[in-house]
């Protein structure tokens, strides 16, 4: 059986809401070690790939490992039932038909019992290879998904270029054009570890449903090498982070 | 004639905000002791009863008892043109068939007066039975109407049984099942007061409406027992309260 | 060539999101001496006049006169790209088919370059004859912005009497109706400046639309004269202004 508790339902709520922003069901491997997510996207172009260690949880036991297929809309519906401060404890049997989630506020005085249907999904394994970036890019998460906004304004693709320089976006159509540029500062927001420059395009519709997880952390870091998948990747906390892998578009942007 | 004076608009934009949820038209019995309201919901389903007494005013006159038919839209559509602090006068002469609304700023630079229609509507009496109930609640109303809304998510009855130990809101449909329990608590924000306990079904569309007057009061005051409707009761300060009444339902929840 | 620096991008939005309230295409037209604006609202009916003298303008340089025809719709999307407190440079090259947007974050890390499409269009040059008001009134550009929103739920016209007691604007209608009085305060909120008094009718859509200028502000200047049109006056810190002209209704109100 799995037991998991956290101190505070925020975090999941971030986790949820990020995943189901991409993803309408997908199923969550529970092992000793922790909890992972492994998933195409809804139109199958982009790959998330999402880690809780065990070391996240408060309390966390699981005897055996366990598939829990979810509709994450409807497990998003359930955690909005959760006060943020809410302690949130999530368990299921061996072979359980039911994720039981518990909220407890700070005091006690109230309990909330809910339980959530499964669901029997099928499941791609999909193996990631390991990547050496020839650029990555630490920034604030918050600038990353400014920046996929605006220029969504402009294309449905976006140019990044990564040299010593800086990185910048770049994007252009019927409108006009932007290009944007960040350095390298000595308040080191921005950092960039660049072996070769790197300038490839991205759809920028993809960009922007990964910022869905900015709230997860204050900076994203991106890897950039030619012909291989874009990485976008945030944080949770010390022991866990959501990861995207988009692969670049091979056509001009224009 | 009837004059009515409040030192602030806040309170009647609570009330006939709370009210024009569930009524689109309904008369004011204006009396020498106060205003009441009776009326069903217009879906002829639940009741609701309010009561301002004449303490509840600033100054207050009604020489002769006056029934003032009113659309509660256009009167909330003529509220909304007031500050919440700025101080309202109604007034209607007998046999009126227009209500007077004042609304002054505290530093009287601003007068906004206006008039509204009176409707012709006819009035049922109804005689809501003074009711022993087996269980009384009293909880915070925001907890009242969050346990509302998260329960509407999972089924459109919800189940409330109370005991000694505390109050229980159930709810199951397809998404899975919700329970909520309150104990009751040494910081007395929860306190029940139970002679027998009462398990009863309520279409929970209903109890959603009528924490519309969340806003009204810190406490609600919920009233249960076997075969009698549901009271859910919001203080108005100290002379006042809106009362909603419910029948529970007969059949199963499932 | 044109250059024009901003120190804040703040001002240039809140004067595009008036402008593109009721107009959608207009041309700004670049002088040594500042830019001008003068255009009729989209349905032909109002008239709008804008004025940014140099001296608004941090650094400020046009060597010849340039017409920069504009979608402004288009141009707000731009300016939506930039934080509030990033420097703007606008550019244009002489004869130019693209205007050139610049935002810098005040560290310098991040520089946004962005291109516009600039439009060919058609000008009337109008002649807005100097009138002398009969009353010209001051207010809170948020009374005023109120009084419109509050009047255009009674009627689509509103009509305005100003005397040396004060200024009155009504509506009325179906739902019934409303009078606003404002009175010369001793704080110098309102000031009436009446040689005679004045009674004109207007439409108050227009009105509602001339309010969008409110932020630009915290005080707005009215002057009105029998058959001359309405002036509604927003200045723009210290060197220039947004003006509204809107003839009187010659109908009668209701």
């Amino acid at each position: 059986m799995l037991e998991a508790r956290l101190g505070s339902t925020t975090l999941l709520k971030k986790i949820v809401d990020a995943l189901k922003e991409i993803l309408s069901q997908s199923t969550l491997d529970c092992s000793a070690s922790g909890i992972q997510l492994q998933a195409m996207d809804n139109s199958h172009v982009s790959l998330v790939a999402m880690s809780l260690r065990r070391e996240c949880f408060e309390r966390y036991r699981c005897d055996r490992n366990v598939a829990l297929g979810l509709d994450l809309k409807s497990l998003m519906k359930v955690l909005k039932c959760a006060s943020g401060d809410d302690a949130v404890t999530i368990s299921a049997a061996d072979k359980a038909d039911k994720l039981q989630l518990r909220f407890e506020s700070a005091g006690n005085e109230r309990t909330a019992d809910y339980e959530l249907r499964l669901l029997n999904l099928e499941q791609d394994h999909l193996a990631i290879p390991e990547t050496d970036y020839a650029c990555v890019v630490h920034m604030p998460s918050t600038e990353f998904a400014r920046i996929c906004r605006d220029l969504a304004t402009f294309s449905e693709s976006v140019v990044i270029a990564c040299s010593k320089d800086g990185i910048k976006f770049s994007a252009s159509g019927e409108l006009g054009s932007a290009n944007i540029t960040l350095s390298e500062t000595s308040k080191g927001d921005v950092s960039l570890q660049v072996e070769e420059p790197v300038t490839l395009c991205f759809a920028v519709r993809y960009l922007n449903s990964f910022t869905r997880a900015t709230s997860l952390a204050d900076k994203v870091k991106i890897g950039l090498a030619a012909d291989v998948p874009l990485l976008v990747e945030y944080p949770i906390e010390d022991h866990g982070y959501i990861r995207y892998y988009l692969a670049p578009k091979v056509d001009d942007p224009d």
